[in-house]
């Protein structure tokens, strides 16, 4: 077996950072003690801070300053933590394990984690409200909110089905895949780099073109994380995963596997990660994107073959 | 017996464009269609839109035209309507009947209950951040974290109680219905006052002390609705409240009348109607509030002795 793909350290440099920051933002919320534990326990230890990594890094390839990212680093990691809180829900996915430990359900009852998913939620669009600059807040917002309402589609999709929506009956199993995944991982993957780039402080704001690029990027990688996962899912064992493995399989979930096999399923893995590359190459009118994108070249080359 | 108070046309003149406002924001939503039809399901057809009614006239009491209120409107009221889904779950109030009709979970299923509470209260945000004039979206979307983060504390210490809280062995009985009220219906009724009050297109904005006295107003009326609903509970039928009556007894739940008496749960309302009232006394240089206060008078008024 080849050695575990790792990223360099450069990539993963700012998260001493962000974890600091996130902290601060989770710690420091002035809210009853066991609402604010409860926060912590699905926020803080744990998690690759993914979102969080791609809008620094997305700030810094449109010209910016990594800490500049700060608010919109805290608020997707905020959504993301929510988002997981409530999809484990026992009404949803029903999952006990989540990172290696109980999930927050698990752990502090199920009325507490409904109640900590809905303050993790709001507290992220707080937290962009408080720490944003004044300038940039609505931006930010406006896309943290249609991403997390597109997130939420798409697990409405994935838990209850397409009845009632206009083309359910002509789409393929690979179209409503893709319809769910755009939404419930590839929305705020997108907003996170979206969001970061909105960040940087550059002269007359971030162009709509490098914008742009980050948003072909994102959706890019966001449909990879998927297919990566769902072969993820099939392929490793719950020990490496920090969660149940072979569960879609068990629940008769659409996967890619399933859908494309697993053959297809790696080679749009490298279609896809060559898709995110083409995205981020140089173009003379695009400023500095190319030039400073290198960390999120090495991500998406990462997550294209990460093991867990 | 006397007959039941009722609001004055002027007071509910706004309703109207209240409620299209709002069939605008949720119809209008670019999601899946159960998703819409759920969020419909738990915001239209229903509900007194007594947080709307709050903000329209505080905006005009502040000195602006109503109408400009309707982006604070239309997030208050998805954010109450959110926290009834939620609140409403068989893991916190366990209710099957809001507003004369099953509750959300009863009607689609707990999973859907779920989604549709979060994608109502990221909505919230996503109308205010595309309706809010530019220059205003900050203060309101920090007003509505805010009052959103308290409601939820507010929630977790009446569900899961005081434990971990600094003063929990000190506070008097009294004191933890305050605090968990403060939180549960103060905070967004107060919110309402202070977003549309902002909302209020005035040379320079509108003061910070018109918006003191919404606040003070706002508390007052916020703790008085929540005595009103105790003494209901105990004194009304299940028919009469549209939800089930004698619960919180049953619950062994802290309410005013079991902590002070029927007596000087009524004698309470009284005196924080009075400061509700006296808030909105004209004062010299606080400009148009007194003046244009009359609809908040009939208001608090009208919440110290409605029957249902």
């Amino acid at each position: 077996m080849p050695p575990a793909p790792s990223l360099s350290p450069e990539v993963l440099a700012p998260l001493a950072e962000i974890e600091a920051a996130l902290a601060r933002a989770v710690e420091g919320t002035d809210t009853p003690t066991l609402l604010r534990d409860a926060m912590a326990y699905a926020t803080l230890d744990g998690g690759k801070r993914l979102r969080p990594l791609l809008a620094w890094h997305a700030c810094v390839a449109a010209g910016g300053e990594g800490p500049e990212s700060l608010p919109a680093c805290v608020a997707v990691e905020l959504v993301h933590c929510f988002s997981l809180v409530h999809d484990d829900l026992p009404a949803l996915d029903n999952d006990d394990l989540r990172r290696g430990r109980p999930t927050l359900h698990r752990h502090a009852g199920e009325a507490m984690a409904i109640l900590a998913g809905d303050a993790l939620l709001t507290h992220a669009f707080g937290v962009l409200a408080t720490t944003a600059p004044a300038d940039r807040f609505g931006p930010l917002a406006r896309e943290l909110a249609a991403a997390c309402e597109r997130m939420i589609a798409g697990q409405v999709l994935d838990t209850l089905g397409f009845e009632g929506e206009p083309d359910a009956d002509t789409m393929t199993d690979q179209q409503r895949l893709e319809a769910v995944h755009h939404g419930k991982t590839g929305a705020m993957l997108v907003a996170s780099l979206r969001m970061g780039g909105l960040c940087a402080a550059v002269k007359d704001g971030v162009s709509e073109g490098i914008l742009d690029r980050l948003t072909t990027f994102g959706h890019a990688v966001g449909l990879m994380f998927q297919v990566v996962d769902d072969l993820l899912d099939v392929t490793q064992t719950s020990e490496h995963l920090g969660k149940r493995s072979g569960k879609d399989a068990e629940a008769g979930k659409l996967t890619y596997p399933r859908v494309l096999g697993v053959d297809r399923s790696r080679a749009l893995v490298r279609e896809l990660e060559a898709d995110a590359i083409e995205a981020l190459a140089p173009v003379g009118d695009l400023g500095d994107l190319g030039a400073n994108a290198e960390p999120l070249r090495a991500l998406a080359q990462y997550l294209a073959v990460r093991t867990r």
